[in-house]
């Protein structure tokens, strides 16, 4: 049987959720990655000390018996030298979102003034803390994260020094960014490398392929998946798991997120191999990151086998991306 | 208080199923409009005489008490003329649908050979029967109808004494089609002057707006309301109201569908009002597809009222746009 191995899987964008949520997906990531950088995205947001070491704590609690780093995250304001200074040592990056643009983001950003963020950004790039960046507008659902772009040139240009994380990237015009700015980087989810706005809306509408940045055109598929899959430096896997209760998403009103952390690496195998480049798939999971974030996480290695598996329906309450349908790549050991 | 009277409204683009749901939706479109062509997708399609004269009487039978007119389609394939001559006086249309294009499409057209065609469409030509078409292509989702433009002009000119009325247009570049062939129409869904693909998946995902084709960018919307607004003479109401029972809209795989019929008057009111254009829907509701079809519907006249209207949760089984919401216009008497 076909194997193939990775070392310290990091999912550099996931959603952990809190309270019976947390203690039920924790555990789905926790056991085959090796670390997360988590979402602060709760409500109320993560933007104090006490907050992070807080939330760290209980999702601790939650993986009690795995190896499992959770790389925490502050909710971005704009906060003075003092407070960054204090948090330096507790957070990995700290996540900007425009107001509104996405689930609990209502307390993000609502004007990218630069002069209102420098001290903010200047004083990160000073403690080396990334920004990590939902990069949409509040434009037409297709438009926003290439509408974004301008505000990502104006950040890079202002604080050179500043590592600025485009998130869960999803057009050509973000991948073209790349190599424009040094100091720009991008994580990209593996239901990005899959779907498109047809696998959403084109035949059924799919409410667990609903998410947000959503699924773009085929040419914008083909260049996510042209970076990921040939090892660009600077591109990471970021799932963005993002976990809602079956009725949320199956109702009147679908809220935005796919469900992937227990299935990421093994869909990941299946992309990867399908063009002959598993090489480089430790780049794109782990490798990557560790450079960019200057992180070392623990040790854990896991074997991946090429055997059909059957998606299961549910996790607790949540609908997993392709439930119940068989994908070609399942999980052999975890060392 | 504000009114506005309609005469003899008729909806050129109606889907009224079979069975319970007939008789469920039915008498809900008689009971505000004169008549409307019957889409023939049922299972199996209406494709013979027998078919057409049965599922006249099944909607006839439905509407016991109503002056309606059901103008009745078959489904498109090559007929020959003998057969085409045999139901001409029972047929208002012929519906095209490229096959598995949308809900029950499956035996439609799978390629667009002219010369195949040939016969049923000039005979369709010397017996003046319209060819309504679903005018989609396969490509992605967003592009589908643009793509489909190189049929309608191929159609257009090999055909020019047939009329070929663009179903549901939900594009710029369809508009654009208009007025480049004398023998080219459209019929345009109240939802697709209302919505755009940022109603469908822009904040949460509503499965009760996705519909076929889906509902495009802003310059498309606008596009539509320059011709429905400004009566342009060749474009006509098609509500292409589609009932699904509720559970086929708010599950993993969501049919695709917008129900209009029983308030689409009153929605049209309010757009056409809010564009001071009231007194130009006259046209669009029924003016123009008499002209066009060469119908005369028997007399009905709807005075609407403006005044704060709750959407009804559901009609039997089914969910409305806009359930639950209020609208600015209701109907207060048909004579």
């Amino acid at each position: 049987m076909k194997t193939h191995t990775l070392l310290m899987p990091l999912d550099m964008h996931l959603h952990l959720r809190d309270g019976v949520m947390l203690e039920n997906v924790a555990p789905l990531t926790a056991y085959s990655f090796s670390g997360g950088i988590i979402m602060p995205n709760l409500v109320p947001p993560v933007n104090t000390l006490e907050d992070v070491k807080a939330y760290r704590a209980r999702i601790m609690a939650a993986v009690p018996n795995d190896f499992f780093e959770p790389y925490m995250t502050l909710f971005y304001r704009n906060y003075d030298k003092a407070f960054l200074q204090s948090v330096a040592d507790d957070i990995t990056a700290i996540k900007l979102y425009p107001a509104g643009i996405t689930t609990n983001s209502e307390g993000g950003v609502s004007s990218f003034d630069i002069e209102e963020m420098r001290e903010t950004l200047e004083v990160m790039s000073e403690l080396e803390i990334p920004l990590c960046v939902h990069g949409e507008t509040d434009g037409f659902v297709m438009d926003r994260e290439a509408e974004f772009m301008s505000i990502y040139e104006l950040l890079a240009k202002n604080f050179p020094k500043l590592k600025i994380i485009m998130e869960h990237i999803t057009t050509k015009a973000a991948v073209e960014m790349l190599d424009k700015y040094e100091n720009l980087y991008a994580t990209i989810t593996v239901h990005h490398l899959l779907l498109t706005l047809d696998d959403v809306v084109g035949g059924m509408m799919k409410p667990h392929l609903f998410c947000k940045p959503i699924a773009k055109r085929p040419e914008d598929l083909d260049a996510l998946l042209g970076v990921a899959l040939n090892a660009h430096p600077k591109v990471m896997f970021g799932s963005d798991s993002a976990p809602h209760p079956q009725h949320k998403k199956e109702s009147c009103g679908c809220a935005a997120g796919v469900f992937t952390a227990p299935i990421a690496l093994q869909l990941l195998c299946e992309i990867f191999e399908q063009y002959n480049k598993l090489e480089n798939l430790q780049d794109f999971i782990s490798d990557n990151a560790q450079r960019i974030y200057g992180i070392c996480p623990e040790f854990k290695e896991i074997t991946l086998e090429k055997r059909p598996f059957v998606v299961p329906e549910h996790y607790g309450s949540v609908v997993p991306m392709y439930a119940g349908e068989v994908i070609n790549w399942a999980i052999a050991s975890v060392d």
